[in-house]
């Protein structure tokens, strides 16, 4: 057993169960006893710190790190490094930033360790059935981790971006890229929604889910949304965002990118978490002040 | 008594009693009594219909219109056309849109009757104390009209665009500019407000509506809107719009003219104005079906 | 035989093939005896006019018309309408704007015979081996129809959507937010290019295109164009627009929809096409009118 | 004496004639000779260096700095600080990032030396004729420079906006709705100039200057620009910016704040510098990779 995995959340644990299912064995750690305990039960070997677990691999070994982005997967490094050895191999399958990446990848050049940063995409059915990984680092230890990757991704879903941060970079842009098309497919159905066709948005999306140009798997989702509730009475549309939707307007900035749709993406998500949005008050109150325009009072 | 003005509204009764500051007689008409009766008071004489209306007037007549777009506008010209002589000016100051304002011009010219359309800018205040008016039509007419101009606007505040519509087509651009215009103002005292400085916002328009590269109007508005309230607390914030920004984003589109920001200020528009918005929605469930993000619930 | 083409242009010639792929007898026309011809030699029937057309098909006649939007249509329409008799079926199958297909639908009515608006997509390939097809008219006629769509198109790739118009209707808005798609994966790989991380496209498509949330067609599509030139140096960035988007934002001027990112697409279609944009040259202007900042010169 | 002023470019030299104008003694150093030659003919008093400067001003003494963003402020404040003493004040007039104000004021408070962040608007005339200044830091400073403002600034044209960092934060969002603002009268005159009206420019920007909703200072320079060339043909539309709009942007990526049309407008001017743009090559492959349409071919 060479491989191990550290963070058992939805996404790691759907990849623990992957490898499973490829005959492979997994050596798992997480703060979380309840986890690890899920992870046992599929078959996972627990280590009881991340101490044992690198002393259960066998070299050169390979660490999947599954953990929230920013200061956990500091912290999963700082415990691991010096149970590492030259060599070895640490993947940080999260979120992170990018820059983060290229940082973290020079600290542990300096140990001999390798350090891949693999953008994971295809969200829990991904990672569970067939995930998506774009990969930044050594080739040398790409190499390595490629047996892995063809286990734990679908048919050409995995391949070598280039030097450290560049396997971050490309999932923070296929972010951006996300954002953009899902507001794109919201516009689509809200001007369906209040057309005067009384259009079934299930029977649409299920069309354009096979054959169409813009067929693809957020289509299929859609469908899948609207079979629960055609008016998506359950949810509020409020619109969380994680941090690779600013990052990718952060780049783009750097590089003198335009991006108006990612960016118009984005900002429509921040409009749509505030209630009482100042901006619009502002403009209410100009329309009053020039043209003594109404307005709706605020009771 | 050669001019007469037809439509006593906030606008046309400012209008009335600019005139008449003016040391100019005005024959005026409304449908509300009440209407003719302020402007009465203020020294206008008025007509009991629009034929009387005619009537009292020298050739050639001077009929300013300041009716509500559309129908309206078609109604007072029906009524008035009979009525009118060749040579006679009657002129749109409304905001009908520009291809109505082409169709009109060319209706009244077969009767020897000048039509102007005449986009009228400056809110109530310019109204009372001078407007800013964009006149399309016959040169000729234009010219016959210059003294009223003059007497009704600012300084070098009206001009002469060009043929029938141009007048109406400037007006809708220049709505569209404002759209932008104060939307970009809304975002910045947004930023201003959830930033961490503590800023008043009366205080900060105050110093940019004087000297400042953003100075203007718009500026010194935003200064009087915060001085009653700096947190706008008394409206609600759903900005409506009328005709022009669609029509201008309509102009964009057979244009082939790329308006992003005009457009982005109509689009947030209506989105003030939806509160469950379908689009939002749709982004949320898609979020939720690959990653099983969490939404807020709809109670 | 009881099915009819007519318009064998790209999109109909491959409709053609498709169908005899199926085993169906299809009798063409075309204005042009060459594409007739293409069409036989792949084992069609050639009418030599609509007239004859008319003549050689069995009752209730389908006649699927795949000619281009506007004036066409109603010739084609015209030419036939004399020459079908009630119970027949006419669909046109092309990209016409949703309020031509309500009227022409109402006035096919008045003699029995049905239009069906049907929106195809699904591109040249769709078209020869399995088209997405989303269909609007008399539900009776949809149904008379069916088999043939279930020949022309992908398992699951057509349906049923409303009343007359909203086939066409659908179809737009599938155009819609195409554009934003395509705009969103655009920004995407600008910002990938002009990283410093010297990634390939090729790869990076045919990654996202196996796994990840973006997955679909459209970046099958552009795994394919990098495979060509990963600079795609053989182009010009020009984007050229059909109708289908500027009604896509009528329609939400109309509906009152916020549609901010299908709109900036289409407004950067415009922008791509502008050489010497004077948007661009007028703020240049007025930067260099407060600032003394320079400009780059005209030469 | 006790006001030095420190950078004499542009900005820095209409200044000192606007300061010398209000019958101040001034003191201004320079690393170029003719600069501070100029300034001296204008009336000024030179200093050789810092030192000098320092030495020549009576306590407490003032000290504007007009120098470029970033580095060059720091130089200063590095060669400054040791010969200034507990109470003076140095302010920095530039347009210098809001975060470095706050560090740089908390390093210079630890010697009892205040630092005041000063955006400064209005362009060349402002700083000549009269400027607008936004002040943060301590209130105590501020009062000490409130006569000095006074001289420098139109009336009304200067206030005290909050702690450290809050001028230059002010300043900021202000060149973002200035951003907003040309982008959305650059739009306007792109629609009026491919309007089938023959529209004067100078002559709308004219009578929009003129009692118009949309007057100000921009539309002022408007009608100056295009006098002198309604074409604008002696510019190439490609815009260039400043760190500000892109400070702006990243504040609001901050704040969570929607800002759809000040990110638009700053990604124009992106865009407007990106001749052969990649992603509008991206979305043209595309379209001929589903539709077989036609491409402009680069030659």
């Amino acid at each position: 057993m060479n491989t191990g995995l550290i963070g058992l959340g939805k996404m790691g644990l759907n990849m623990v169960e992957n490898l499973l299912d490829h005959r492979r064995k997994v050596a798992v750690f997480d703060l979380s006893p309840e986890a690890v305990a899920a992870a046992v039960e599929k078959g996972a070997v627990a280590a009881e710190s991340p101490d044992t677990l690198a002393g259960m691999l066998q070299r050169p070994r390979i660490i999947w790190m599954m953990v929230p982005a920013g200061r956990p997967v500091d912290t999963v490094l700082e415990l691991m490094i010096p149970r590492l050895e030259p060599g070895d191999v640490i993947i940080d399958g999260g979120n992170s930033r990018y820059t983060d990446s290229e940082r973290r990848a020079k600290l542990l050049e300096q140990q001999g360790i390798f350090f891949l940063d693999a953008g994971t995409s295809g969200g829990l059915d991904g990672a569970r059935y067939g995930a998506c990984v774009m990969v930044g680092g050594a080739k040398e230890a790409y190499d390595l981790v490629e047996p892995l990757l063809r286990d734990m991704c679908v048919e050409k879903g995995y391949g070598y971006m280039g030097r450290s941060g560049s396997g971050h970079f490309v999932k923070m842009v296929h972010n951006g890229i996300e954002y953009g098309m899902m507001q794109a497919i919201g516009e689509g159905f809200d001007l369906l929604e209040s057309s005067g066709y009384d259009l079934d948005p299930e029977v649409v999306a299920g069309v354009w889910a096979n054959g169409s140009v813009i067929r693809g798997w957020l289509m299929e989702l859609a469908e899948q949304a609207f079979s629960k509730d055609r008016k998506l009475g359950y949810l509020k549309g409020e619109i969380a965002d994680s941090g690779e939707g600013r990052w990718t307007v952060e780049a783009a900035l750097e590089q003198n990118v335009s991006i108006p749709v990612i960016a118009g993406a984005l900002f429509r998500r921040y409009r749509s978490r505030s209630e009482e949005n100042f901006s619009d008050k502002v403009v209410a109150a100009l329309r009053h002040e020039f043209g003594g325009h109404g307005f709706k009072a605020n009771q």
